[in-house]
């Protein structure tokens, strides 16, 4: 079972559901040649897909195309159901940053068939998390800087303050379809600039002075 | 967090990922107008979609049309990953019976414009399940009757043989893309006869002998 430590909590948090938001900057919605949502669009990895700063992104050999994606993660601390935005904050115990790898031809395969994008976004070492900072140190989540950087060349940087769905409003708004529960992970989406990575490549994902996440790519 | 009892394994095992199955059934495929897969077809619901026997189904008020299916599901008793089909049963701790809830308009428009399942399968209460039966209980998997009642009316009945994809195939399938953990729940697909749930219906769905899970529907 996955856990995650947020300083200043005692017991490690079990990891529980990770919510992902597709297409929550417009830049990359434009990119995706997408439309921008008029609600969050919502969909769930497993916690298996979970690997931590110092591990590999192990590249499926049914995919030909897996892409980086690297969002702010909001780490849910508090239980909650229909939470209203202006309380979202209350359920917060932390930030930190993530990927949201994706299989990109897989995904668009689904996509054109209508199917579910479980496997394109779902397997092992899809969804590295950084080390979380608590809640307390980030008065302003729609105020940070999300930057990726490949073999120490940046690729993708953005600002969460373009944000479609602000933090709050993804917190309440997942809220009214599932019960929100400490350990709970929510990738808010990604800016443009997403792009495929090769085997040998290094990540490092990174928010502010937050903590860097720093994984290779191997293949299977 | 949810935890599930399998009967001589002395700690609830915590429940981990909900791995759903589609069209695992040709005659259900066909009821969908949809192709029969060539894959499995994998999507996923959160551990906060369990409801056990006894529990209600919620209707969500995003939806006018939630319907029912139900299913053999698999308890997963072992870690492993590419598991041969050949060991698959090594890694299974026991059967019982559950609800897909489906929002079949939700998952109709989702379809329609390529987007993500989670949402349309994943509400609060959108996995019935029912008590757990041991493996060893359950020589052969493929040689189950899955039925569904509603306020005493017949409304599903099939028989595991007709899976597109047996147990053993979806294990070892499952476990090619995502790690199988102790707790881990497998959804394997509906037979026909799938259909709307309306207010103050009570559902009872059973597999053989085992013990029956039974749910109303109410309002949210």
């Amino acid at each position: 079972m996955q856990t995650v430590l947020v300083p200043g909590i005692e017991t490690p948090l079990p990891v529980g559901k990770l919510l992902c938001i597709g297409r929550n900057y417009e830049k990359h919605a434009a990119e995706m040649r997408s439309a921008v949502p008029e609600e969050p669009m919502i969909f769930l990895k497993p916690s298996t897909a979970i690997v931590r700063s110092g591990g590999s992104v192990v590249l499926p050999t049914v995919s030909r195309d897996v892409h980086h994606e690297v969002e702010l993660v909001v780490v849910i601390g508090r239980t909650g159901r229909n939470i209203p935005e202006r309380e979202a904050a209350s359920h917060v115990a932390g930030y930190t940053v993530g990927l949201d790898m994706t299989a990109r031809d897989l995904q668009a395969r689904a996509k054109e068939k209508g199917h579910p994008w479980s496997v394109a976004k779902g397997f092992d070492t899809f969804a590295p998390l950084g080390d979380v900072v608590p809640a307390a140190q980030v008065p302003d989540p729609s105020a940070l800087t999300v930057r990726l950087r490949i073999n120490g060349v940046p690729r993708q940087e953005g600002h969460t303050s373009d944000m479609i769905f602000p933090v709050a409003r993804l917190v309440a708004y997942c809220s009214t379809i599932f019960t929100l529960e400490p350990g709970d992970l929510l990738y808010t989406g990604t800016p443009e600039g997403v792009g495929p990575v090769r085997e040998g490549d290094v990540l490092e994902a990174s928010i502010e002075d937050w903590p860097v996440l720093r994984v290779d790519v191997r293949a299977a």
